[in-house]
């Protein structure tokens, strides 16, 4: 028997996290990671309606021990899995704070989330999506590894710092992580969403403005999965992503 | 009837042109444009082999009258066509030379292919992708104008100004025309070409090379097929694209 | 009398923050800040030898309460005075480890130092450095705060990043810091120092390069005053700073 | 009797070129360049006032005959001259226009002049700056070539491709330009002007506006004389320049 293939995706709520959830399952196991899985039912529901196979597992990515702890288990649920597709897609508040005013725990608590979580998930998933690259199948993919970043990731505007100056850093590490692994085989790639998403909690602010001026989640998640489909012989490995109707 | 769509590709010679124009080819009618299209035979023949159509038109892109006609033939053959892609893959010559032994006239001319060129294809090109905006289609995806760039367009390497410069320019151009045009529906794209790709030209440098150092063209056509697909609530503006061996 | 104007610079060590430190000594009192300042005496030395004022306090500035005894100690030395000029130099450990070898306390400390100990940094010189603005003197240059970053900041590479991901967030928040305080009038600077520094510690691997690849600290010492001069019509954000020799 | 030391400044209007003329002139006979000279004699006068020696050129610095003929006159003039500093502050003109309705001659000319005029004038200057870096004496800089680009070179605004796409052609120079000569000794340097600067021309749109919202041409020319003053142990390629109350 084959080994179970899987799809980790950490930072599932709502949005981006669910629709790449639901897309990845398609194809894999998907383990859903987040803090609060009381309410990922509905996202569950939605895979294994289709004939998809989910699991959420509760996890603080931004502790070590309690990310350790997921993994246990998907190691002791999925003993001989592999790899196929993790997506680090857990952010930090959306805080708009100026310098003066922000707390040391605040801004530890973003480096927190989207830095040393991402380390921690990428520590984590790496072995898994090398054991996932001496699979040979006739529809296989490469091993992929996938960070949401934002705007800011690539410009501090004032006032965001808790919530951007981690994003810079996700940005370098990944950056890191992917001249490491590409070597071998590794698809690491950094996508910077640049703008709203069309998601429920947003509605207070986008429910008067046109679709096109905010990004389907769904077309997130297709994109993130053409990532997955490029070849080991074209890796890219920064995409932005936006709106037609966006400024930039 | 419905109207003719096509995709547009300029710069085809044996190498990522050719694969493109493949790719596109499985849902649009083709048109080569080519400085010389002698040695278009057997590109058009491995796309109507597998029932697809396809047209080559001598042009030189870097020559505004050259490419009104190519324009004007294309408008004559397929009067009501749309264009659902275009793509600009023509470059200026690849010259290493120090800033001292440039001469004017291969300065000019690099301007003239990857500045001056991509001007004049998405002035010809831009009529026609509006126009594909109103066709309203069920596997209808929004059209795209992609032009294919190199490491050298966000790095100047000492020796490499004839390429590297204009590349530089093309980029802001692609910028400029994706900020203009996507609010309008098109989906305007620039690829960051980082590395060598494995076509018949390059083998005498890369024959003793591992496979996975070296970009594959068939990949690359791939990445611009699912830039196409993307969703207008969606676009991703710039992509890199490099092999997993490749040093950057 | 007039306020005493003082110059904070934090990271002293033999190299870099030492030159600074004596540069701007050359004007203002100065305040060594650094981890231990047992060694600090012999910089304090060379500055008062040329008639300077300078005195060193032993501050960890990844920690908030021992930067916040450090400025408490400034403000009642010092009750009534302004900063011209803050400067912060100080780095995480240079480390280089594969993503699977990091521990998440080398993470976090990296963190530490260069993201959380420059907010600290900033929040506790920014009223000073506001307080300087209001002074109107013949010989006045604007308030200035600038970050020291690498290579690093702005590329992520392999196996680097305990120490370039948090250089990438301090990138991140010195461009925030300069969006919020530019406007009111407070000079924000971010230095990319490209290449190995000619200081006593770099002499194992520097002894036998020629000075032309290597960069003199007095030199960026000249960098970061010459920033200090520039006019609030003509506001330098962000320099590269490499030895001639550099390849880059 | 030692060499004259020249300062040669293409691009001079009543803006930034005759600020940089007026601050170079402080140590060097200074050249000005520019297509009509015949409103240089405030300049002119100006520098000679102050005991500076000034030479106004005629050249059109796109046009390789224009600029050789501008050179032989320099060193039919300054026969033993080397050139201390060159400063390439010519640009194209400033027009909004959509792609579809740019001409070819509009595009052309854009080019033309920031970047046919670019390499151009490196070309004619470089032989004289790399002359200039043989001379020993106490106070010498090293032979400094300075390109003035804009916001423009960094970001491709919709309708602003004739500027903006040569000012990115521009950047790549430069960048090529250092890459090959900073070895050799040459201060080759790039800067991004981001915003409007307060000359004559402008006040049409600023006399409105408070003073700390333009760019002081008096500043970058002190600006320009600190890259000037760098070691070669410490060469800034890359400035940023706008005035403090400047959004971006």
């Amino acid at each position: 028997m084959s080994p179970t293939q899987l799809a980790i995706i950490a930072g599932i709520g709502p949005g981006t996290g669910a629709s790449v959830a639901r897309r990845f399952a398609s194809k894999y196991t998907t383990i859903l990671l987040a803090r609060n899985i009381d309410n990922l039912e509905s996202i569950e529901r939605s895979i294994t309606d289709k004939g998809g196979r989910a699991k959420s597992i509760s996890a603080d990515v931004s502790n070590p021990e309690s990310i350790s702890r997921a993994f246990d288990k998907i190691k002791q649920e999925f003993p001989d899995a592999t790899c196929a597709a993790a997506v680090f897609n857990a952010t930090g508040p959306f805080v708009k704070k100026g310098i003066l005013d922000i707390t040391v725990e605040e801004f530890d608590a973003g480096y927190g989330v989207s830095m040393r979580g991402a380390l921690l998930f990428a520590q984590n998933t790496l072995p898994l999506l090398l054991k996932h690259n001496d699979l040979k199948s006739e529809d296989h993919h490469p091993p992929t590894l996938i960070f949401t970043g934002a705007s800011a990731s690539l410009r501090g505007n004032a006032k965001f710092s808790i919530f951007g100056a981690p994003k810079f850093g996700l940005r370098g590490l990944a950056q890191s992580i992917a001249r490491e692994f590409a070597p071998q085989g590794v698809h690491v790639a950094h996508a910077v969403i640049d703008g709203p998403i069309d998601i429920p909690q947003h509605q207070f602010f986008l429910k008067d403005k046109p679709k096109s001026e905010s990004i389907d989640p769904e077309a997130i998640a297709e994109t993130y999965w053409s990532l997955h489909c490029q070849s080991q012989r074209c890796f890219t490995h920064e995409v932005d992503i936006r709106a037609m109707g966006e400024k930039w």
